[in-house]
């Protein structure tokens, strides 16, 4: 896996940059659409990679090692073989899932034990053995086993997490470096910084993530529920101390305005399931501004979702049909909607890429945070 | 509109023909997606046109007409314009829904008063009416205001049901031929046989709708509860009377099996919930036979659902896969059935048309009725 800057903003921290793993290339910006359980919810793989243009997806290993299940993943020669997707896959650590989603967990300094959400039967997820799974799941970007901190956070809870989430990076390092991709291609670690919301603990976080040399480095913990200032502060410090010349993942992050910001603090590489999410509850993201398309003021709007972003759903569908498919539950609501809000995500990264390109993304910025988040 | 025959096989009645309409030609025998209100369940309008090939979609009056409405309907233009579907658009009078899913109706010679099934408001259906609403969702072919009898069906009440659905029809033709086409295009109404499974009313209403001399004539009734065989025998006692140069539409049937028995009949139209909604549920149509997706059995089978069926969603996605995505409840597992389904029922049809006109069909029938309806 290789890294290449190819442009600095001259008034921001945005940089535009290409990696290029062993499927394929990511033109960084990026944003990386979520496939939970294999699978970008309704929306087809052909979809994904020929109208929205994503150019790498995520998997969610606490979904995955649950079901299918790694004896079946195996089988099919890992994740990419599986769902149809032959461009690049980062799967999480299944940390975050295993925090919020399953009925009891245990943090303990080997590991976490939880019991699944859907049969509540028990299993344990230890720094080592979540390394493996990715493997099976043959991820092309594996994600470090942290613990990720709620919001707020006492100041000692969130320093002796931050340690320890440390010392399982340590573990997670060695188990990687002591074994081999299972499919021929090459998979790499991205370790994440912790410290929620303190200075001093982000500050000491970033630098003993800088210090392991990886081939890229995450921030995680923030969009939990914190004001986008302090998000915001604590992205600049991290980004500020993390390698120039190693991508910068923000995880779990966010609206079309924190990723033109979080990209002018210096991340490349982003994901979030609002745009698929509130696509499923009606709320469409377009270039003029957002869309609640179940309002009776697009009762009669024959006009497409989003004429000047482009592509099938946005530019074939009108906001009166697609209001009416919300209003009669109809499978396509959720499917054109999610179509059309990845498709925009996809764009707005595009259009970041070539404005920071262009040494004019500050000023499009300013200008575009404003005008999306208008409320239509 | 136009209907050609093109072919008959020597070996049963079978027919090829082509019903030319406004908004293009209908190869005959064909199958007839169903777009309950306005979408063909969990399927893209560019899926329908360009995976699926078909070739006209139905939709419900009943459903149309509560949601969007008709002031919306008009106002975009009718329903090709509102849904972008651009090929042939039948509808049913709205009569089954009424039956079937409205709150309460009370059948009256002057028509049907239900409550709406959304919102419990009041309604009133006549034959005339019914004809204004087709009239405004813009169909190419409209459908006659029927009552369709449930199975078993007590003589005197089939007779007397049969006997109003006539004066119905009467009324229905003073109107289509009294009002003129709102969107330019022609639009013909087909009258519905009914008579429940008694050989002489049948006969009677045969010959009642024959006599109408409309652009082309409908079986109802059939398909609701009663053996296959005797479907078999009211649909043949109908095709012997209904005028031969006409399209025979037998409304709501059904399974593989069914279809080809009844185009043996001298049936060229068929439409059915039967594939969208199987498909829903993980029951496949294929090539081969009947495939309960769900099944432990197709767990680490990583092949296509549909090799020789071709098309995207049959080849792309493995039968392991959409096991997954219907066990973790994916939005894509609906999809993916659907498509797949709908693009079997087309591909059967047209094989079916392929073999008429290769004078084959009755021995190709033979063997895929059975082929087609084996448990895999
Ligand atoms: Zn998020
Ligand atoms: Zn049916």
């Amino acid at each position: 896996m290789t890294f290449d800057l190819v442009a600095h903003d001259p008034q921001s921290k945005a940089r535009a940059g290409v990696l290029t793993t062993d499927h394929g290339t990511i033109q960084t910006p990026i944003f990386m659409p979520v496939g939970t359980a294999g699978s970008v919810k309704a929306v087809h793989q052909r979809e994904i990679k020929e109208d929205i243009n994503a150019q790498i997806i995520l998997g969610n290993t606490y979904h995955l090692y649950l079901r299918p299940g790694l004896d079946t993943l195996q089988k099919a020669g890992g994740l990419h073989k599986f769902n149809g997707w032959d461009r690049p896959i980062l799967t999480d650590s299944g940390g975050y899932q295993v925090y919020s989603l399953s009925e009891t967990r245990k943090i303990k300094e080997e590991g976490v034990k939880f019991r699944s959400h859907i049969d509540g039967s028990h299993h344990l997820f230890t720094p080592e053995g979540v390394m493996d799974i990715q493997r099976v799941i043959g991820a092309d970007i594996i994600m470090a086993f942290d613990e990720c901190t709620p919001w707020p956070c006492e100041y000692d809870y969130a320093r002796r997490s931050m340690e320890m989430t440390h010392r399982w990076l340590k573990r997670c390092i060695e188990r990687i470096d002591s074994t081999e991709p299972l499919y021929g291609y090459e998979q790499q670690l991205f370790p994440i910084v912790q410290g929620s919301t303190f200075r001093d603990l982000r500050k000491q976080s970033a630098e003993f993530i800088a210090e392991q040399g990886r081939a890229g480095n995450a921030i995680g913990g923030l969009s939990v529920g914190e004001p986008a200032d302090l998000m915001y502060e604590m992205t600049e410090l991290c980004c500020d101390i993390l390698p120039v010349d190693k991508p910068r993942y923000l995880m779990g992050v966010g609206t079309p305005a924190n990723i033109l910001e979080n990209i002018a603090l210096g991340v490349d590489m982003f994901d979030c399931v609002l745009p698929t999410r509130n696509a499923r509850n009606g709320m469409l993201f377009t270039t003029q501004g957002i869309i609640n398309i179940k309002n009776k003021k697009w009762e009669q709007d024959f006009s497409p979702i989003d004429e000047e972003l482009g592509g099938y759903a946005s530019t074939f569908y009108s906001k009166s049909y697609v209001r009416h498919l919300f209003h009669a539950s109809e499978y396509l609501a959720g499917m054109v909607a999610s179509v059309h809000n990845l498709t925009f995500y996809l764009w707005l990264v595009r259009n970041a890429r070539e404005q920071i390109l262009a040494g004019t993304f500050r000023e499009w910025k300013e200008k575009m945070v404003k005008q999306l988040m208008v409320r239509l």
